[in-house]
């Protein structure tokens, strides 16, 4: 296909595709005349996994080329590239200095509890964990940590149902821009959700006026 | 007890605390003498939400100044300015323009389907739901949609003990401080949490190597 189907296939302008050709993002096309440059399904695919990094995921473009740079190598599984492409998304995120020692501790024992036995205790995902132990530590809210055991339980629904829908894929650039997408998406789906819910769960906790004291489904007043 | 004692008790430097009480985030204390100004225990726990809004949720002084002024409505009961309070939090993921009619009642279909009821359809965190339900479909991944069941399954876990953690206080404002920090604080917390699952759960779906196609627990060779 030319340049103006790929990016009619693809939503990405065609100045975009020209752009991430020079940036070594995407290979060229191959020439076959003077001025026609054949596109092919692999230029699809590259384009839709780039476009989520860049577009959806913010990730900066020399990053983008890291990430590709390791789908390439033959030595790389596919979990370790999901593992690349995934940091990749969380960077900006992963604190700058090591954390202290006992929110460290503390974030090694919250995925210790879990059962989850795959990940490296100096992970930059545990660090980020420690880091915001740390923050309720300072904040002397340090109890909520307790309520952490449920929010791995939620997580570990949610993970298993990301990578349910990976595995729907076979292509690997597929693979990829599904976690992409579903990764960042997700934040906002969930988060979205999270808020939804704590309106419905709010009103059992706190009712609305003196006269709703008890949870709503206990009022007998309406149950008549 | 002095400006310098309020500030060791809060973590909040003194000449930041100068400048809450001339933006009106906090009253001044009351004067004893010409160079003595006394504070007390309602200007701690004040001064502790507004550090968490401002510090954990990044929240502009004009929109914590909103938050404030609902607190001290009267007419206003306490599940209402929890809702005032969390979308200060959420603003600046509020799509700016209405969603497509088509993503809205996507997006109302996923709320009601999890029988939820108290929400108004029109409430911006189901146009945030919305947002994200048209980028899938724009990238054209709009089957991710059926797995947002399982989201909102987790989702409530989440804000159910997210409330559960609020029922703990007492004061108003110490429950505004929880929800803040607890709202902000807790997303990180999931994020971390949902990618260290991820890592695990990616292990059983995408096996290292040519010679681990089972997933781990079912190799024989490990049992041995």
């Amino acid at each position: 296909m030319r340049i103006g189907e790929l990016s009619a296939r693809t939503g990405v302008p065609v100045a975009t595709i020209k752009y991430y050709v020079r940036e070594g993002l995407l290979s060229g096309g191959e020439r076959r005349s003077h001025n026609q440059v054949e596109y092919g399904e692999d230029h699809v695919r590259r384009l839709r996994l780039v476009r989520a990094m860049v577009e959806v995921g913010s990730v900066p473009i020399a990053k983008v080329r890291e990430v590709l740079t390791e789908i390439e190598d033959p030595e790389r599984d596919l979990d370790g590239t999901l593992g690349v492409a995934s940091r990749a998304l969380w960077q900006s995120r992963v604190p700058s200095e090591e954390p202290a020692a006992e929110d460290l501790e503390t974030a090694r024992g919250i995925v210790r509890r879990q059962g989850w036995e795959s990940i490296d205790p100096d992970h930059c995902y545990v660090w980020s964990l420690a880091d915001a132990v740390g923050r309720l530590r300072e904040l002397g809210l340090i109890e909520m940590v307790d309520l952490t055991g449920e929010y791995a339980r939620a997580a570990e629904i949610v993970a298993e149902f990301d990578l349910r829908l990976l595995g729907l894929r076979e292509d690997r650039d597929e693979i990829l821009e599904a976690l992409v997408v579903g990764t960042v998406l997700g934040d906002s789906i969930f988060g979205a959700l999270r808020r939804i819910a704590q309106i419905e769960v709010s009103g059992r906790y706190f009712p609305r006026g003196e006269g709703h004291r008890e949870p709503r489904e206990d009022d007998p007043s309406s149950k008549e």
